[in-house]
């Protein structure tokens, strides 16, 4: 019997964990493995041998990894260099698999971690080696290709409208004009902010107007779409990507640098910038509103499609690995039709990697300032189901932190 | 059988409409009521007789209404004049409620609230009417005095408390040092801000810092208290409210004054304040978290003993008031001992409205940068609980709104 290991890379997402509870579970299932590794913090784990095991997680613990933010592993933002640029590093991580007798490796990750099980994946191929590497998808911007969508994506999709429901009944109490604008995260990719359409219902429109990144944004424009619907209410609320850019590519944010009392430039966000702007030229009542790190951390709001999407995937990773396959990462492809299903299929590492995929523009409406329908019904089913969170003195009780003990938090 | 009304005031809280429900619930279940009017848009529905009848509200409904946030019935920011200046206004209200056959107002809201039912009270006793006015309490920011805790303070820390452990779980995945600055609301008191220290548990001693606006801000000592921290940690949390004042008084976040591309001044907030001193003087990754209006507008995640508790109080006052007593609020009294109890009491008006509750010096450390065991023990009863709601296309299934049919939202 071999080993293998599993590691999480990134910004943390709410599904980040399930994937890995995936793999451990899979793992088990198969009765293949001896010992399953974590590496902490993602590939210096594997690097500096800074492994814990896994195995003897019981159902218990599972599911409690299973629905807690970040990473039960703690992550980093190491990217490796380039196969041909240090051999020496390659060489060094080989040794340590073999060492440990690892037969697969399953990075949870992102882009930029699809590149380093990528380039880990070529390597060994080139060395001859068998052992075999998989990336498990994982981030909230929704940004790989090939996969229908990524895990994470639906839960900060779920928080995002939930937010904006919520922001709705509480902007909405007062007589007078407001204009509340709702920051979401993404920084090329509109997925984020254009779930904000999920809040609207029958009682409300909001978020009325909602501007992504894929399209040039215009501050006169904007300025005049507000003042038209303000004709028609009181309570105007915009949701808009961090990333939206003007037409010559520069990011509105960048627009505002500002000298802080230290003499030092900061600039200022996208929201804050639009509510100086509304401010200034409206001279109404205006609030920016910045999600923030609760989008992707907001573990207690997952979405439970999400979740068993996330694991599944990670399950799946394990399966297909064990059919000999590497250099891949398991992909969801959506069943047409009008109920929501989703099959489990491969895709090739090689040509996800360092990739984007943006909104597309048929999904964004003319004027640039809403999305479509074709786009609300994409991620509508993503945000479906609540998961059960144990509490414990009012507050979710979440994982233990075994990576924290590495690093003296 | 005569009738009451009902309204809402102030900021909305995610507990104010659970007082709403008791106050109606109260009012059907003595059986001494006709019409139970709800008031849109606080003393200005009043004043303008822009009433909805309420009485014919089912369980469903009231149960749907207990648990949404914001104002089932609006709200207003208006205050009344004093009964002196502008008798014709209180001679206008009190020729409506007559007309209508009122013989109880119930008014629910925080200090400013509490000011206009006391203005009515006044004005009724010296008129010599029979009318009775009683003011249910709500306030997120728990610093109305007489009263052990404000409804809408529970379930506000509940969220601040759950998004200060969410961030310790995202904030912990690096091994890079990082400072992030989370923001709280509480211009003058400091009890919000202090629930942060409820996230804390086995695995994380986050927050690590919390500075309340009760002690004057040093800058200087915050720098040092954070680079005390980075010695032993890679991740320093730090919970602030949004009112720190220095020691002149002056708020933090008024010196810093920027110019936006339009060439007016904006203020940056406390938190983003700090978030460039520890840039700018440490020259490690710092970001700042502003929880924003989700604070006080995420019922989704709100406190079941605060709900419970606004609902009996809202009964309570109707009760109260029938026992012939007016100008006065219902109080919770906690019960000395182990186990976390309350009982209901009268308070009145005249010695509520217009004080102020802080967070008393020695609940806060010796040096100004933490809170001590008695705030945490104060505040951790009342985050127990959470509160079932249905969700409907993955997404909370809250109230209608009716006051917005009249506002055109």
């Amino acid at each position: 019997m071999s080993n293998i290991i599993v590691a999480q890379s990134g910004g943390p997402t709410v599904a980040i964990n399930a994937s890995l509870v995936g793999v451990i579970k899979g793992a088990k299932k198969s009765g293949k493995f001896d010992k399953i590794y974590g590496a902490l913090h993602g590939i210096n784990g594997v690097i500096s041998e800074n492994f814990i095991e896994l195995q003897g997680l019981d159902e218990d613990k599972l599911s409690c990894i299973y629905s807690s933010p970040a990473c039960y592993l703690g992550s980093c933002r190491y990217k490796m260099p380039p196969v041909d640029e240090d051999t020496k590093l390659y060489e060094k991580v080989f040794e340590i698999l073999e060492r440990y007798d690892i037969s697969s490796v399953f990075y949870i990750g992102g882009n930029d971690s699809m590149d380093t099980i990528t380039k880990l994946s070529v390597y060994g191929e080139r060395r001859g080696s068998d052992i075999r590497f998989a990336g498990v998808p994982k981030t909230i911007d929704n940004d790989l290709i090939q996969i229908d969508h990524t895990p994470g994506y639906g839960s900060a999709a779920k928080f995002i409208a939930q937010s904006m429901l919520e922001i709705a009944y509480d902007t909405a109490i007062y007589e007078v004009p407001c204009v509340t604008i709702v920051e979401i995260m993404g920084r090329n990719a509109g997925w984020l902010t254009a779930a904000a359409a999920l809040a609207r219902n029958e009682y409300s429109q909001i978020p009325q107007l909602i501007y992504l990144p894929e399209i040039a944004f215009d501050i006169d424009r904007f300025i005049s779409d507000v003042e038209e619907l303000l004709k028609v209410t009181n309570n105007v609320v915009v949701a808009v990507s961090e990333g939206i850019k003007d037409s010559s590519g520069a990011y509105l944010s960048a627009q505002t640098a500002a000298n802080d009392k230290f003499g030092h430039a900061q600039l200022s966000g996208a929201g804050k910038c639009l509510e100086m702007a509304v401010k200034s030229r409206l001279k109404i009542k205006c609030r920016s509103v910045e999600l923030n790190i609760l989008q992707r951390a907001a573990a207690h709001a997952a979405s439970k499609t999400d979740l068993d999407e996330a694991q599944m995937l990670g399950e799946k990773a394990v399966s297909y690995a064990l059919e000999g396959n590497s250099g891949f990462m398991p992909i969801l492809k959506r069943v047409p039709g009008d109920v929501y299903s989703c099959i489990y299929e491969m895709g090739k590492l090689s040509e996800i990697a360092n990739k984007e995929k943006n909104v597309p523009r048929e999904w964004i409406n003319e004027a640039g300032n809403d999305v479509t329908q074709d786009m609300i019904d994409y991620v509508q089913p993503l945000i479906l189901g609540e998961v059960k969170i144990e509490y414990k003195n009012g507050l979710p009780s979440y994982m233990e932190i075994p990576h924290l003990v590495t690093s003296r938090n």
